[in-house]
């Protein structure tokens, strides 16, 4: 149903972590994004934006943080996506721990395209063979 | 059946937003978690943690991204509590833009203590009051 | 010789926080930032930047890291601003711990102010009182 | 006198940027900090910190901003290290931008080394190579 599984390797470092010596909660959701924009392509984004002011805004999350990730840990962050109609598509994107059996942490992820009225537009043609 | 409602003024500086022009949505995570930590009490918060190695840890959280939000605004996060039972306490949050009708971004943020060793233990006494 | 000194107090939260227990040491740099927008009115900043395009830009930074900052206290981000030339304004800036003696982290900030296309403009009128 | 100069790469992604449209100040200061935890070798750090309690810290700095990065962007982190004295690395470091005959951005960075009581103690062995 769903398409291709992306994978996107992120590093852990000092600025992830906070003082409770794991990754600070809301930086999975940088740790996400990261992964969707390797997976829509970051020249696809990029050239959206620039040349017609398109980009894609989060308009919905629901996330799970399952385990806690450290300090010099290296993850892999998990990405499908869903077309759910043409204004609106649904990205899985979950992290996993090396050598983890399940993920850290899961995420169901609602994309939604517009343009720079901030009018929603379609789903771009370039990004929609991911789904 | 909720507790008290919490308010938090956060003002929005270039830290918080990203090329878009208005906030990063990962942002919002940490707005409201300022809104939390002020609703709970900092020094509660601290005195657990530095005294007996005790903290707040998010498990879920459901969001919706409504409205956009500027550099230069100022925005209240609002805060209620629900305890679900002993080592569960449900926080519904929502950011509002000066003079809105509706919310801008809303979550229900689902939080558990957990001492030194990582292990689940019921809400402190010292927070019961909030739901 | 230089203007008046700004005060400006910044909350340590979680999110300030790295594994080592301390603030990271960027976001100081934030805190400064906040410390300068107050300081210089966040209506004039955001005036300046949504009617006219016009922003400051921090050009070189020295700081020195002196003592650390724990999570839960809080600051007093202090500022004073000298106007080097009609193109340059030299920004002063310490972090204060409560009660201490000396600064935690003191920088020095030179700061220069940029049009919509990018180009070097002289000091808006609206912010030379500062100095 | 200064040893291997090291190579790292950083993609800008929306996290990175500003309302502004480049890459927020302070983030250069995260992508140094990778650029020095991949040089000083990722597993190291982390055997020092989480076997030994022992850490760098960052004691000074000193940078020029000279150009704008956008989103979209990969950056080169350019890093080499001299050593001071017995407790005192000086690190090295730029962002390049691709194609540029220029660094983006320039630093020179001090560093220390603390132990689990906050003490200054010697370089550790494990790191004196880089020099």
């Amino acid at each position: 149903m769903s398409g291709k599984e992306f994978h996107h390797t992120v590093h852990i470092y000092y600025e992830d972590t906070d003082h409770s010596g794991f990754v600070y909660h809301a930086n999975y959701l940088k740790f996400f994004e990261r992964g969707r924009e390797h997976a829509i392509g970051r020249d696809v984004l990029s050239n959206l934006w620039h040349d017609k002011g398109m980009g894609f805004v989060v308009y919905r999350m629901d996330i799970e943080f399952k385990d806690k990730v450290k300090f010099g840990e290296t993850v892999d962050v998990r990405s499908t996506f869903t077309l759910e109609n043409r204004f609106r598509m649904i990205c899985h994107q979950s992290v996993w721990r090396e050598g983890a059996e399940k993920p850290a942490v899961v995420a169901e992820i609602e994309l939604l395209c517009l343009n720079k009225d901030e009018k929603l537009i379609s789903i771009p043609p370039e990004v929609l063979d991911l789904a």
